[in-house]
């Protein structure tokens, strides 16, 4: 069995981390100098979970079905339905039980769209690289033209006063690291609006991006129900450096054309599968990922990824000898990307049973390598948590990252003081792609997604068979606002 | 003068490397330890080019006008045109004086452009991000739908024979570092011409990148006159990667539009401009790069950078107290990226004086940090040129590079056993950019670009100044052959 071969090492150096005898320790060692501690866990279940997951390649195969087989999936699109489909026939084929839940998700649907620096004594005029953000109004058929006006905050847009009636309103800024994505999405999912209310006839919006090859991210933008709503959309950083440049020397008009539209609500569903716990069935341990994604690229990293790691879990979960303690529920949530439509129906559908709810996760960082844990939690989280890292240590998640446990789709459970959990990955390259064309198969090394989904299994399992359970947080002071634009999850980056 | 208090310290660094006693010696250094040597060359000649390089941003700020006033200027456009009059300007406010040279010129022009993976039982089809290339045929207006077949070589292609007949052939490589242009280039340059004599409909060719956000990256392609044209696009690295993994799953349909057109040739022009040596004016210097680029991005790299580094040369040397011994010619070409008819233009046009070039460079490989210096010359070079290097050791570039000295645009000069000379760049990330609407002024770091400017104009005074000549390297055992599809100096990355 591979997964033998893998565990040994991995169980060895772990067991020495923990003070823990080797298995096969000499019978020369001074046995007064090694202190025998028997492990919180089965290492016979570490090694049933970590070992396939490391080694069968089983998640990543899943991820080319659903990128290269069903492709993009945003919320009331027929990929998005297939990949509900796909998600049943995968928990089938794995036996664990999976069933839908109905969810009505706004249909958002680009169309054309392009744009270009209007020539002027400075210039011969450009193309500009731009993306219509998710809610977008539409231009007219023929185009929006209009002058540019820059400004690098709400507060920059609030001082310009109706000045900026009639004007494309360009939201600049300075996103350099992935911890920079929850202090300027603000400018994608607010922006417009703010820009809409002042008069403004559009909206241009620089990318939310680590890296660029002129390749702009899209992403949702939030109008009031209504209030009125304008074109907006994304350029390149590319072409925002363009316009900044272009502003810094006189007056600059552009032609934005988007055909965009915002269609009837339609019917769409959440997938949720179990492995039934075996003492204590009716607390629930939640593992989640969403099943939408942009309509440009194929959602790899977002968050296919989160997808195929959760499912894994609970296909190697489901393979044990015997279930886990509490019950293990995936969900694979619709419309995360466009209105956490998704997120609300279950945390209604499930209101009655969210106290017991007794630990959460979402996976939406992208398929990178682990780097540690996360919590949010009662007191005492950590100390309860501790005992069952060491089968994460030779994998790089050893240790509690910093960073709150979390997820867009989470948000509405915190009501209900639901216990979080996460397992951290390394966001370095994660806002190279996020919400991009560029977001496919190829930019998710198979290692990291593996080692990444070897941590998902564990720390689940743990958090289904472990004696005790998390302590619930406190709940808000103020209760949670509208769903997040800025996935929890995303907020800050490391 | 900033140039006085830049200089000063690397002149005083270069007169110890060198052996030379420092200007401002006090008085009470033991004058037995330090053996004075006169440098070969005038050292407030070298501060009055390097200096003003590297503090007065005249290149960076006259790449700025190419890219962002002009725009993308491929051959036969109205934006080639346009940049041969801003050439013009720049010369002749330089105090440069300069003229044009007619040259005919192809005229390719991009039309619509999209393609698709169609569905099958194994995937719900996805978009192709794709790009013509230049001279690719066009489709049928409602496309070209035909059944994909991969080859990694020419030599595969041969191999299938009349199979590859009524099919796309798609020409997949391993590129991943710079030097694998020079390998893979003639995949695009001559693998579509190849497909179309072995009855093939469609070619896509990997695009020749080292990075990629779904960035296709175009380049010329060469039919033989009177011989079969079918329509060739490069696609992005992932959807290459992508058609890789769907064929190693069964058939693959791609259906791809491409509106291109190949109209008349049109009338274009070299631009030419000299400072007149004093003693030997009609022994020449010539220094160049191309004025032409792809009609996608702004060609900053490619060959924007060039451009701005030798008109800011010639100016600088303009400036000199007393020109050089020799003339310094600068030539920015027209049509290397579609033919290379400027190169063949000019040297049909100065054939007669091919003999009095006594040294000739091309920068044409971005405006990068310079690494060093390269030479194609015959026996004696180095020893005849080390002298004048130590006013480059600050900048980087005070050795001898192992490459030899080329550029596309010099080739038609090989025959007459031109030697030359060049500044050897950091190519590291060029072919992230190159050829991609992605080669915009941002990925130009000013400060490299002065680097390297200020090499250019040292490296040309040295040529232009010392006492002799470069010895004229042997002609070629075999005449080069067409025109290089892969210029030389982007043959092989470092």
């Amino acid at each position: 069995m591979p997964a033998a071969t893998f565990v040994l090492p991995a169980s060895l150096a772990l067991q020495l981390l923990s003070g823990a005898a080797p298995a096969a320790k000499p019978a020369t060692a001074p046995a007064a100098t090694v202190k025998a501690v028997s492990p919180a866990y089965s290492q016979a279940v570490a090694e049933k979970l970590i070992g396939p997951a490391l080694t069968e390649g089983h998640a990543y195969a899943r991820l080319a079905e659903l990128t290269d087989g069903i492709g993009p999936r945003l919320s009331g699109s027929a990929g998005a339905e297939a990949a509900v489909q796909w998600a049943l026939r995968g928990f089938k084929a794995d036996g664990v039980k999976g069933w839908t839940e109905p969810v009505k998700v706004p249909r958002w649907v680009r169309g054309e769209e392009r744009g270009e620096v209007l020539a002027s004594e400075r210039t011969r005029g450009h193309p500009l690289s731009l993306i219509a953000l998710g809610g977008s109004a539409p231009t007219a058929p023929d185009g929006l033209t209009a002058e540019v006006v820059e400004v690098d905050s709400l507060e920059a847009l609030a001082a310009l006063g109706d000045s900026v009636k009639g004007k494309i309103v360009f939201f600049n800024h300075t996103m350099s690291v992935p911890a920079d994505y929850g202090r300027f999405a603000g400018l994608r999912g607010r922006g417009p609006a703010a820009a809409a209310k002042a008069g403004a006839a559009g909206a241009l919006v620089r990318s939310l991006a680590t890296a660029s090859l002129r390749t702009p991210h899209t992403g949702s933008t939030r109008f009031e129900a209504g209030g009125p709503r304008i074109p907006a959309a994304a350029v390149s950083t590319e072409d925002a450096d363009l316009l900044h440049r272009m502003l810094a020397r006189g007056p600059v008009r552009v032609k934005v054309v988007l055909g965009c539209s915002e269609l009837p609500e339609v019917e769409s569903h959440n997938v949720v599968a179990e492995v039934r716990g075996r003492e204590k069935p009716q607390e629930i341990v939640l593992i989640s990922a969403h099943l939408d994604s942009w309509d440009v690229g194929t959602g790899a990293h977002d968050d296919g990824a989160g997808v195929a790691m959760v499912m894994e879990a609970a296909r190697l979960i489901a393979k044990l000898p015997q279930a886990p303690r509490r019950t293990v529920r995936v969900v694979l949530f619709m419309n995360e990307e466009h209105g956490l439509h998704g997120a609300r129906a279950y945390a209604e559908a499930h209101a009655a049973e969210l106290s017991r709810h007794v630990a959460a996760m979402e996976m939406d960082s992208g398929g990178f390598r682990p780097i540690g844990i996360n919590l949010r939690a009662g007191a005492g989280g950590q100390e309860l948590v501790r005992p069952w890292l060491p089968p994460l240590v030779a994998l790089g998640a050893g240790t509690f990252h910093e960073r709150e446990a979390g997820g867009a789709d989470l948000t509405p459970m915190i009501p209900a003081r639901v216990p979080f959990f996460g397992v951290q990955v390394d966001v370095t390259r994660y806002f190279d792609y996020h919400h991009t064309m560029a977001d496919t198969l190829d930019k998710v090394d198979p290692q990291d997604l593996a080692r990444s989904t070897a941590a998902v299994a564990w720390m689940t399992y743990a958090m289904a068979e472990m004696p005790g359970t998390l302590a619930r947080p406190e709940a808000p002071a103020t209760p949670p606002g509208p769903p997040a634009l800025v996935p929890q999850s995303k907020a800050s980056g490391q």
